[in-house]
């Protein structure tokens, strides 16, 4: 199985580095940009008529089950608000689901687990993901969406620590006990968990890359809950390694490492390996700048909840991200979370104009600045 | 009224200063001490059995509305664990709750209003709050235990900010998108609101330690979830008022500012005049040092969540806390938040012996060291 060519290779010619030149992947890599390319965390959802039109109100879990609609989720939010990049409609969780860990994603709480991990023994249940038996239709949408987009497509996974508190909390959490106290009273069994969901990441981001996705972004959540020497000991190697298996098999990626809370990281989450850390609302680009360092990209970081406060507002904390961003390259606009459910699509749409504005007009002011 | 001598000040006759060798307030004060005090926030509460049997089922504000409970609410903590404190115990909506604005805190949720705060209009469901009145059994209880404690007692308010989020929100949030809202889109209105919170606040603080509270510690636990430039505009300037107003008529009180997730606030709220800031468990000590400087004693934080994962976890995190803390004048040791209800007292039992034992033998040596 290993060594036959995937069913996503054979479906689709992609040419390899065919988004070289847009603007999201140039930024990714620190390149001159003719704009601030955006995209927004959960553009694809909830807070579009057209994805509540096509979604109907079945399980998530279902609807990413079917190419076809995966595909019309995912373009939705670019077709209206022209992002510069799309953003794979999945869910964190679906590798451990199509395992047979035994979760489902309930609207409104997010992912449930059945029976959570406890010991030892739950490591069974957690056997190598194989992604053209496991999840096809991530590949088959995937390739679908390769072959449509005239923007990179960003595939994802879960962060290794974000999926282990799913897993072991038993759904979403407020105080992250459990996790935590597995993690520090059985370090061999987190660590062995970890090495398990870090494996899976890979396998899943790998097939998303080789059926034509152009970048890839690790979704760490929730590890902003952790203290930074416990981050930086537990679960940081994992992210590395996480990195450098794409890399390996995918060199000259864009890679993209977020969590939300994560100021105390930032430091330690630019040494992941990714070409991009994505900072959350709290943090400042222009110190953001300072505690990730120059040899990587910044994404972020509107307030998602400033687009529900009336066009002025937005538009002045859209023009406060891009000023403390500064006109080096190196920026994707994005939000600090993902988009809320009851954000107006309109405030969207205009932020995106905005920022292709006001991106652009500092993007040549820069370049004036640079001749001689 | 405001002119007649407080009931408070009729019936007791606590001495001003009375607990100034305490380590405790020595430590609020930077002052050297025999060992690291210890307080927990929440330590009156549902962790404890005493607590569980003593309370029954009803609401917390009947709870609160009882001085002879209350106060023994209070001492149950500092009689099992030998805290070097007392926290009085009530809750930051229990002032707009006495001025009528309909507030109820439900079991297993927290504080919920029955008709949030929407607009000018509501400014007047808030009128100044007459603690001789509005909460005489405040004032009593906290009497009560002046009487009693042989231990400073810690009179607190929730920081305006905090308490606005409640009120507009209408309880616990996930996202504070309404009070985001108001506070961008009509600044006025904010600013009003905040200066009738801060102002009750006052009144409130001014009434607890005219009945013989040693110390104060405002609650702003959500002011985390505010960018920094947001919080040093629209939030920092109301906390400064309140702690200078609490200073002038209660010059010398040791204050303690405290919210969650407020590692990119603390040069901020070092600003604020508080004799102490309160750190998460997401910074370490050390680095919260940095960032308060060094005219603030600083409290914290061993993270709450591995107070359930056994003792062998908590006592290598509570030496770490120690440890990063150092050995400088200016620490009062407690957990990052509240004590987590599912938690062993046991285990806190063990915490305070551990700091008092190891906080003691670092005093020694540091004495040793600075002999010639």
């Amino acid at each position: 199985m290993a060594d036959a060519p995937s069913r996503a290779s054979q479906r689709v010619a992609i040419p390899a580095g065919r988004f070289d030149d847009a603007p999201f992947i140039r930024a990714c890599r620190r390149q001159s940009v003719p704009h601030v390319p955006v995209w927004f965390m959960r553009q694809a959802g909830r807070s579009l008529p057209e994805y509540r039109a096509a979604r109907g109100p079945g399980s998530i879990l279902d609807a990413i089950a079917q190419p076809d609609l995966v595909a019309e989720l995912t373009l939705q939010p670019v077709d209206r608000y022209g992002t510069d990049a799309a953003i794979f409609f999945s869910d964190i969780v679906v590798p451990v689901a199509a395992v047979g860990f035994g979760v489902d994603v309930t609207p409104g709480t997010g992912p449930v687990v059945a029976q959570p991990f406890r010991s030892r023994d739950d490591l069974r249940r957690l056997r190598p993901l194989e992604p053209e038996i496991d999840t096809p239709y991530v590949v088959e949408a995937v390739s679908q969406l390769a072959a449509t987009l005239d923007v990179p497509l960003i595939g994802f996974a879960g962060g290794p620590f974000t999926v282990a508190s799913y897993l072991i909390e038993g759904g979403p959490s407020k105080n992250f006990t459990k996790v935590k106290s597995l993690m520090h009273s059985d370090p061999k069994l987190w660590a062995d968990l970890m090495g398990v969901l870090t494996t899976m990441a890979v396998t899943s981001l790998r097939s998303q890359l080789d059926a034509g996705a152009s970048a890839i972004q690790v979704f760490d959540s929730w590890a902003g809950i952790l203290a930074p020497q416990y981050y930086e000991s537990m679960v940081l190697p994992f992210t590395k390694r996480l990195v450098a298996e794409v890399e390996t098999s995918h060199p000259g990626t864009p890679t993209i490492l977020f969590g939300v809370g994560t100021g105390e990281l930032l430091p330690l989450m630019a040494t992941a390996g990714t070409s991009v850390v994505g900072i959350d609302w709290r943090v400042p680009l222009d110190e953001a700048r300072l505690r990730v360092g120059p040899d990587r990209a910044i994404q972020g970081n509107l307030d998602p909840a400033l687009c529900l406060a009336g066009w002025d507002v937005a538009a002045e904390a859209t023009r406060e991200v891009l000023a403390r961003a500064g006109r080096a390259p190196g920026h994707i606009f994005n939000l600090g979370h993902g988009v809320l459910p009851e954000t107006d699509p309109g405030i969207l749409e205009q932020v995106v104009e905005l920022v292709h504005a006001e991106g652009r007009a500092g993007v040549e002011e820069t370049i004036q600045e640079e001749r001689p």
